[in-house]
């Protein structure tokens, strides 16, 4: 979706366009600035030593990642340019959200508490796989596949905030015991949840009108070589390398 | 969205349409058969006392409310029935979701916990406003508010399925102690949850399907009176009456 907006610039409505994109951008920095407040405020800092400190590393990694995921940005730029920049932006939201998974399975073990129990966990390893089937980097991709790719790109986004509410309800209800009570750190929390959530409407917002998207033409220009290597595209799109890489370490440990 | 799929009936690709449909339908079923299993067999069961039998319903009634929101149907029916199937479902899923509410109140009253503490509280009951938004009940809708009553209601859907998910995580972190065992129970509550998200997933999927949107010159026709009563429908539509008792409710409790 992101992708389509750099065409909007020779649409009508660009101001209100410009006055969204300049509020998700702020929106994301408050939200990324938040969640690093959080844990060196309220929580033990930030750190890489098995404790409470590289867990913190999963928050601020997630909300960044998602930030990042969906970044709006716009340029008058060419196809190909716009193409790296999705794809550039993609692969930094993918490696933040394995670094910080690998933050919570390092601190889990360490502490012997087991992996993979909660629903939190359930859906958002889950997203991982979803996530690298629709990143295809650097090879065209088929003019049939763009709606299942757009539709996973935007039900990963909100499956990842939802995945990311669930996580700030954990991690307050375990780090919290005066939760009920409402404490600064409850209230600032909840806070960064909703704006969280406030920063997923925009972009879903912006994503779906249909006068900010790239004309279906030009989508449906496939590089042609890909007519001959069908198999070969769908096999390299479903097992990127730092998706077989994540198994493999997941496995081991 | 759902009241999109009728027209459905006379375009192409019926078979594929019909399999999603009986697919969210049957999974919607099941997601329901799952709640009352969970609070009957493995919780207190349900009753209205004040006690944890009553806020059982909070989980029945809110999973209910979204099969019910955007239960997927299809007829060939008058635009007129139509809406008015569309209209009915929404109000029956605001009923549930309202007294689903009203369960939790009473007893966290009864416990003396306080009320509207958590993220989970804070965005369910948020809800509640941009959802009275939405309905319109027996005002026709202007044209240029379509887009946007599309967006909310989809939004609210996706929403309530985040916040329903964090509930179950509070619930089962309140409830089970030995959560991180994985008994189960806990197997069995995440498992509800990955049904709610797959049923968002297929109503996300055919709502954003343009080929099975109804022709846009369709919604375009509107009742010419309210080019003059504007404001008028406009005020009726931000402060619908059930909207209206639930603030009266809560600021009484």
């Amino acid at each position: 979706a992101s992708s389509c907006w750099f065409h909007y610039l020779c649409m009508e409505g660009y101001r209100r366009f410009l006055a969204l994109l300049v509020s998700a951008l702020l929106l994301g920095f408050v939200a990324v600035v938040c969640s690093i407040v959080w844990v060196l405020r309220y929580r033990e800092g930030l750190g890489w030593d098995g404790g409470a400190a590289e867990f913190n590393w999963h928050p601020v990694l997630v909300v960044t990642a998602i930030i990042v995921y969906r970044l709006p940005w716009t340029w008058k730029c060419s196809k190909l340019l716009m193409k790296f920049i999705h794809a550039g932006l993609n692969t930094i939201a993918m490696i933040l959200a394995i670094v910080s998974m690998v933050a919570v399975f390092e601190y889990h073990n360490a502490r012997k508490i087991p992996n993979m129990y909660s629903l939190h966990s359930w859906i958002g390893l889950t997203l991982v796989f979803p996530k690298a089937l629709t990143m295809n980097l650097f090879f065209p991709l088929r003019a049939a596949l763009m709606p299942i790719h757009v539709y996973s790109g935007l039900l990963i986004f909100v499956a990842v905030i939802a995945s990311a509410l669930m996580g700030i309800t954990e991690k307050l209800l375990f780090s919290l015991p005066a939760y009920s009570e409402s404490p600064p750190e409850a209230i600032f929390v909840n806070c960064l949840g909703l704006l969280i959530v406030t920063f997923g409407a925009l972009i879903l917002w912006m994503a779906s009108r249909p006068h900010w998207k790239r004309p279906p033409e030009e989508n449906a220009k496939v590089h042609p070589y890909l007519k001959k290597n069908e198999w070969h595209h769908i096999m390299r799109t479903c097992f990127p390398r730092h998706f077989l890489i994540l198994c493999f370490y997941l496995l081991q440990s």
